[in-house]
């Protein structure tokens, strides 16, 4: 936990917290604060910034908090997952929002079993704690958003250009032999939008639906991915071709994205 | 699995193989051959094939084998691991042999809890089998090496060339501004190794005895990562550019690669 996090809602009019749970703990035990101790916070989709510790009592520890810290620029690679096994998404959802992810699209496809749909790792309360244990580790603040679908048809052909916009689209095909830097060195800004497949691959049908909608097939080489280490192999090359695309381009480095915030 | 692979031992003079445990369920369970079926194989550090299913008796399957296939180019990316939480390398070992890693150097540092060192994901009977589950998914045969050090300074000073020879290396740091892109830019041919840091980084003396030895520091954007996400995302990002550089010196793209095979 680099970062201790929490809601707007959390926060008195005052600049105060209180603040309990793991949290609390972590700030007991692992951090060992005592009165006057200062530590990193930030307000989920707001500010980040510093805390000092005003009062410890029975597991809770209140903080005063100054919001006046930079944010990280806020994720501009957005995912199209097709959902995976319960016990893959549950590992996955705080790298995913530790590597920066602007928002999760998780939707249906033929070689997704039906069960997967039914089960708590889609529910807020389940993968909002590990977003937020994900910003934690990366000092991040803004916390992705998630939808579910479970019409990959209607997704692609109805919502996908309002949910997602009309950035760059990337679909992971292992046959391809275009690089995510190849694709992204032709895109100038703007958000990109991967879409990662299910064990097995998108069906033909799928395929071509994407690419129908502006998607474009590039390979992470000849091996074949499990679709987590897919995933989390693109976002990093996803969003490191973003940055070196920023450098290339000898704009200033913002630490202020001009989306989202 | 999208391969299956046995050792060179299992293997009769006459190219047949008898299959069991949860190989032979995969045949017989997820792809549900019959005799005549012909399915992918591999012998490790050898080559793939294929094997036509020959006789199939109480869960054991022969399949008679033709190694006539191409490999996958071996890793040229080596990987100086801090021994991380058992649980976090649990998970990893078949993560990185899909993603395609030549060697696991794993060592102490400061900050690695000396208990992690008596455990189980550390002995080759653990990360074995799950170093080929992650080759049978990526279509691999290349088993990375393993070698755990207790000593980092012995490991570094006395070792490490053997070990890895004295190609690109590269040490992650959060604060650096350099990405893995533009280090190997630089670098044409040859091995990359990275070193990866434990929870909390490595200490100054770590940090300075690593840069003495050649290793550069690249940075992976101003997000701080769990040291699982970074091994996977610098990994991604090293194959990467490695692939690139093979495309933009026009070198023949060779199946074959020229070390280790």
């Amino acid at each position: 936990m680099n970062l201790i996090l929490f809601a707007k809602t959390e926060l008195d009019p005052d600049g105060s917290v209180v603040v309990t749970g793991p949290r609390a703990r972590h700030l007991l035990d692992v951090l060992r604060v005592t009165p006057g101790a200062s530590v990193r916070v930030g307000v989920i989709d707001a500010a980040p910034g510093r805390g000092v510790v005003t009062a410890i009592e029975e597991g809770r520890v209140r903080l005063q908090c100054e919001l006046d810290g930079v944010a990280l620029p806020p994720p501009r690679v957005d995912l199209l997952l097709a959902v995976p096994r319960p016990k893959v998404l549950r590992r996955l959802w705080a790298q995913l929002a530790a590597l920066g992810v602007g928002q999760v699209i998780l939707t249906n496809a033929s070689r997704v079993e039906r069960c997967y749909f039914d089960t708590h790792v889609l529910s807020p309360t389940t993968y909002e704690p590990l977003l937020i244990e994900g910003l934690q580790q990366a000092r991040d603040i803004w916390l992705p958003r998630v939808s579910v679908h479970r019409q990959f048809r209607v997704l692609v052909e109805d919502r996908l250009d309002d949910l997602a916009g009309r950035g760059l689209r990337i679909v992971a095909q292992p046959a391809s032999s275009l690089s995510v830097a190849d694709v992204a060195r032709e895109h100038n800004g703007g958000r990109v939008l991967l879409a990662v497949g299910p064990e097995g691959g998108w069906n033909d049908f799928e395929l071509s639906l994407l690419e129908r909608h502006g998607f474009r097939a590039v390979g992470l080489g000849t091996r074949m991915l499990r679709s987590d280490t897919a995933c989390l192999a693109l976002l990093a090359l996803a969003n490191d071709a973003l940055r070196e695309n920023a450098f290339t381009s000898t704009q200033p480095q913002s630490h202020r994205g001009t989306e989202n915030s």
